[in-house]
């Protein structure tokens, strides 16, 4: 098992560290093998930004991602660049609150979700909208355990936003609670 | 005439800068008075921020606000907490994507606006909704003329943003353009 990630967007909506986060929750708490890579660094607030992470079983020879398996496009932008590269098979995912339009493929599972929105609901900020990303990513995929993913995120998040980040994630995972 | 108006919101709206520029909108570009006060910095990034601007034709001896004409609120904690201090007759501005609930005032003018989702419409991001804001609140008080206000954000923002924050200032006008 080898799944590729891309997660896009601008710089300022927490995407280096949401990939930080996703690496660490299979390293430390599922004894995976990962790997994270930036293409800006958070520095560039208002530009492109895109964050790359690996997860395999295997150790990851090739760390370098052409086809991911898994899109999440927070930006216009984001979208109408990425979103063809997705494999067949694999899944897209759109923060509604910044694309509007978005081109059907019959071959990859898009889901619409406003991501921002739950942050902003759920916090009063879209500062957690990453957080939430990250909550619908992983209960979507299984990529990782939700409780990994929780544990990796109140393990880098600052201290005084742990609590705001951990009820944006749940509102995130609660999306998907079966009935 | 001596105006006192309160831009609210939490730190990374760009309040402090915005405040920044509509004080030098009346002082460099109308020889007016003006004052510029933060509460918070830009650094406090999450957390409250509240940017006091005072614009007058006379000099500023008390540089104070207690109750303001003006208030923009970001957040639905920055209405709370400051929308009962405006003034009798004043005005109050509020985001409709943070701000859900609106307690009645029959006293003060509100305008509700989706300020930030201008910004993501006009630039793909909600970096510019601080300049948003400031073309509204001109547009509905006139306290200084467009071309005053164009002229200082373009002399404050950085540079490689200009030509966004002016498709997103320019936005803000149009909502209040005649026929």
């Amino acid at each position: 098992m080898r799944k590729e990630i891309v997660l896009s967007g601008y710089g300022g909506q927490g995407l280096v560290l949401a990939g930080i986060i996703l690496a660490e929750a299979a390293v430390i708490y599922e004894g995976k093998n990962a790997t994270h890579n930036q293409s800006y660094g958070p520095e560039a607030r208002g530009g492109a930004s895109r964050s790359e992470i690996i997860i395999s079983d295997e150790e990851i020879n090739y760390p370098e991602i052409e086809r991911p398996d898994i899109l999440l496009a927070m930006t216009q932008d984001a979208l109408d660049k990425y979103g063809e590269s997705v494999k067949e098979g694999g899944l897209i995912i759109i923060d509604t609150l910044y694309i509007k339009e978005v081109k059907p493929r019959s071959d990859v599972e898009i889901y619409e979700l406003p991501i921002t929105e739950i942050s902003i609901r759920e916090t009063g900020k879209p500062l957690s909208a990453n957080i939430v990303a990250l909550g619908v990513l992983v209960s979507l995929t299984g990529i990782v355990k939700r409780e990994s993913l929780e544990a990796a995120m109140l393990n880098r998040v600052p201290p005084a936003t742990r609590d705001l980040n951990l009820k944006a994630l749940r509102a995130a995972f609660d999306i998907f609670k079966k009935g």
